[in-house]
C-alpha cells in the first residue's frame, strides 16, 4: 500500500499522550469520587439529541456554535453543555425521579468555537446540579460550595478561593435605584470589573445615561471588601429598603454561615460583589472559583441557583442549583502554567522482566502480585536485558521485578525500586509483604 | 411559556433511569479496573475525527452506517470503532510511543444501524489491545483471554467460556485441502455453525462447487470437539503438512498453556475449530466469550490478533492482539435476561433526616461520616417526616440517619437500617464506629 492517509486528529480536540492521559484521568476520577460522597445520582445522557431539543432555548452563540447536521429526516446536534440534556432528562422522567434530584454528569460537550489557543471544541464538563419539585432548600445552596471546596482540595493545584455572590442582591439594589430596567445592561459591565480599570467602568456606566450619583452608589456597592462578616454588615447597614435585597442578604448569610458548620475553611471562601455570571440564567447565589496563585486562570469552576431548569419542556416549576468544572480547558490551563508536573505514576504499579524462556513461574508471579491489588505489566518481549529495563523506565513502573535463572533455580526475585534505584532480594514465597502497602 | 418542546431522546440510544445507571457504571468500573491491573495505558480519542481518517480502510456497510457531516470545509466523522482511532493514534505519535504498547480505551462510539430491539446507535466499546512494532510476542496472546477471564469473574453474571481458535490453522487447513482461493467462502459459511443444521452448512458449501469429500472434511474439522488437549492431539493427528497449520497449533497450544499458568480454570476456555471472527482483520488466534446459561446472548466480547494496525497511516509494521466488550448491548441483553437485578445500591450509603431547623450538628455529622469515606446525601428540604422516609427509601440508601429535638438534646443519633428494617440508637461521640467495615 502505497498511498497512506495521514494520521492527523482536528485542530481544537484535545489527545493526549499517554502519561498526560493518566493525570487527567486521575482529576476525573477525584471530582467524579466526591461528587459521588455526597449521594448525587451518577447520568450519562446521549451525546446526540434532536436539535429541536438543544435548541429550545438557545439562539446567538450557542445556535452558531453547534454541531448539526441531517441524517434520515431528522435535524441532530452534540450537546453543547451537560444542562440542557439535564432539563430534557427531567422533563421526561419527571414520574420516575424523586425529589430533591441531586445527579452528576461527566462527559464531553461540543462548542464549534473559533479555534485558539486554550480554547477545546470538544471537551469534558463535571457538573452536579440539585433539582427540586416546586421548591428547594436553600440548604442545597452552600452543599454545592462545599463539594467544590473538597473537589478542589483532593486535587491539590494549590490555593483557592470560591466567591459567592446572589442576584437577588444586585437585583434588588437596581431596583431600589430605580435601574431595574437597565440591570442586565449593568450587570454586563459590572462583570468586566477584573479586566477593567474603575474610570472604564464609570464611562461604560455613563454611556448607558445613569446619573452619576447612582453610578458612585453602584462602584461603592460592588467595591465592598472585607471579611464575609464585614461584608454583610456592610450591606446591611447600606439600609436598602428592597425585598429581593434583603432576601438575597438573608440568604448569603445563612449560605456563609452553612458552609462553615460543614467544615470548609473561612480563608477559601469570599464573597464577591461584583460577580454575576451570565445575564438571565441565575436568579439566586452565584458562584465563581479561582486559583489564587494563578489569577490568569480566571474561573475554574462556576455556577449558581435557577428558578425553573426546564420550562421550555414543561409546566412544572423545577428550581435548581448547581455547578460546572470545565475539565479539559481545567487540565490544559494547570498543564501550561507548570501546576501539574509529570508524577511517577505509570500504566502499572510493578514491571516484570522475564530473562528466561518458560513464563509458568512469571505469570504465576503476576497472579500473585494482582492477588494483592497491584497492577502489574510482564514484559513479554524477547529482548535483551538492557532494551527490556528502558521498556520499564517508559512505562514510569516504580517497580521492577528481574526474573532469571538464577533467581528461579534458588526461589528468589530481584526488585529494584526505580525512584530510589535500590535493588532488593525477596524470597519466592512470601514476596508479597513487600509490596503490601507500598 | 405555551408552546412546550417535547423532551424526547433519539431511538436507539440508551438513557437510563438512575438506579439502572448504577449499575451500568459499576460494571465499567469492574472493567476499567481490570484492564488497569495488567498494566494498560488509558487512551481518549476524540469522538469527531476527520471522515478521510475514519473510512481510511472502511467501505460498504462502515461507510452506510457512519454519522458524517461537513462543518466548513471539512468532512467529519463521529467514531464507529475504537480500533481506527487506535491506529491513528499509535502512526501519529509512533515516535512519542514505547513498544508493545498496552491501551485501554472504554468510550462511545456511534453507527446508525437500523433501528432494532437490543440494537443501539450510540454505545460503549470497552477495549484493550497490545501493539508491538515489528514484532509482538505471543504470550500477549494468551494475556488477553485471562484478563477477560477476570473480568467476567468480577462481573460476576453467571459461568461463561472463552472460545478460541486460530486463523492459521484454519487458512493452513484450507491451503492444504488447496481451496484457499475459496477459505472466505468457507469461513463465511463455516461462521453460521451455530444458527444452522450440518445439512444447510453442506448445501451452502456445495454452492461454493466444493467437492463432497472436502466439504466432509471441513465439517469433521470443525466438529472437532473434547478436552482442549485433545483437541490438540485430534489436530496433530490430522498430519496436515502446511506450515501455517502446523504454526496455528503450535500457537494454540502455548496460549492453552499460558492460561493455566496464568491461573485461568480449565473450564473457563476452550478450543473452539468453528469460530472465525469476520473474513479479512484477524491472522492469529480468535476469541469469542459466550455465556453458557444464556447461549441466545451471542458473544459478549470477541477479538484476536492483527498483523498490521495501521498500514492504512503508515509503513511501519504494527502487529496487535486485542479484544471489544460491547458495554451498552450487554448491560441491555444482561437486563433483558434478568440476569442483574435491582440491588440495593442507592445514591448513597447514608441518608441523614433532619427533623429540626438548625443545621449546624447535621452538617457535622455528614462531615465526620465522609471522612470515614462514606458517601452521605442529606435530605435538607422541609418536610414531615414520613415523607422524607419515602425519599431515603426512592434512593435506595442502605442507612438512615434520623436527627430530631430528643437527639440533639441528649447526644445521640437514630440510625435505621433499611435492609434488615433494625433501628439503633448510637452516642453522637463514636457513632463512626458503627459504620466502619460496614
Amino acid at each position: 500500500m502505497n498511498n497512506k492517509v495521514e494520521p492527523k486528529t482536528l485542530s481544537g480536540f484535545m489527545e493526549l499522550n499517554p502519561d498526560d492521559q493518566i493525570i487527567l484521568d486521575n482529576m476525573m476520577n477525584v471530582i467524579k469520587d466526591t461528587y459521588k460522597k455526597y449521594g448525587f445520582w451518577g447520568l450519562d445522557t446521549p451525546i446526540i439529541e434532536y436539535s429541536s431539543v438543544l435548541l429550545a432555548k438557545a439562539g446567538g452563540e450557542t445556535e452558531k456554535q453547534i454541531y448539526r447536521f441531517n441524517r434520515g429526516d431528522n435535524d441532530l446536534s452534540l450537546r453543547f453543555d451537560l444542562t440542557v440534556p439535564l432539563a430534557k432528562y427531567v422533563a421526561q422522567k419527571y414520574n420516575e425521579l424523586t425529589f430533591p434530584f441531586k445527579r452528576y454528569q461527566i462527559g464531553k460537550v461540543f462548542r464549534g468555537e473559533r479555534p485558539q489557543k486554550g480554547r477545546f471544541r470538544e471537551f469534558y464538563q463535571c457538573d452536579i446540579d440539585v433539582i427540586g419539585d416546586g421548591e428547594l432548600s436553600l440548604y442545597y445552596d452552600a452543599e454545592i460550595p462545599s463539594i467544590i471546596y473538597d473537589v478542589f482540595k483532593r486535587l491539590n493545584i494549590g490555593r483557592f478561593v470560591i466567591r459567592i455572590n446572589n442576584r437577588k442582591i444586585l437585583n434588588g439594589f437596581f431596583e431600589y435605584l430605580k435601574l431595574d430596567d437597565k440591570s442586565s445592561d449593568i450587570l454586563r459591565v459590572v462583570d468586566k470589573i477584573d479586566k477593567v480599570s474603575i474610570d472604564d467602568l464609570k464611562a461604560m456606566l455613563g454611556d448607558y445615561k445613569i446619573p452619576e450619583d447612582k453610578i458612585d452608589m453602584i462602584l461603592n456597592f460592588i467595591q465592598i471588601k472585607g471579611k464575609n462578616d464585614e461584608i454583610i454588615d456592610s450591606l446591611r447597614k447600606m439600609r436598602v429598603d428592597n425585598e429581593s435585597f434583603k432576601n438575597g442578604v438573608y440568604e448569603l448569610e445563612l449560605i456563609i454561615k452553612s458552609l462553615r458548620e460543614i467544615g470548609v475553611k473561612e480563608e477559601y471562601f469570599t464573597i464577591d460583589l461584583s460577580i454575576a455570571r451570565g445575564l438571565d440564567y441565575y436568579t439566586g447565589v452565584v458562584y465563581e472559583t479561582k486559583l489564587v496563585d494563578y489569577p490568569e486562570i480566571g474561573s475554574v469552576c462556576s455556577g449558581g441557583r435557577y428558578d425553573n431548569l426546564a420550562e421550555y419542556y414543561t409546566d412544572k416549576q423545577l428550581p435548581g442549583v448547581g455547578i460546572s468544572i470545565g475539565l479539559t480547558r481545567l487540565f490544559y490551563q494547570l498543564k501550561e502554567a507548570g501546576i501539574i508536573k509529570d508524577s511517577y505514576k505509570g500504566c502499572a504499579d510493578i514491571m516484570i522482566l522475564p530473562m528466561i524462556d518458560e513464563m509458568g513461574r512469571i505469570n504465576e508471579i503476576a497472579r500473585r502480585l494482582r492477588n494483592i491489588n497491584k497492577s502489574v505489566s510482564v514484559c513479554y518481549t524477547d529482548k535483551k536485558f538492557k532494551s527490556k529495563m528502558k521498556y520499564a523506565d517508559n512505562c514510569h513502573v516504580r517497580y521492577v521485578i528481574i526474573i532469571g535463572e538464577d533467581e528461579i533455580n534458588n526461589n528468589y526475585i530481584t526488585v529494584k525500586d526505580m525512584e530510589s534505584g535500590t535493588q532488593e532480594i525477596l524470597k519466592i514465597d512470601n514476596f508479597e509483604s513487600y509490596f503490601k502497602g507500598r
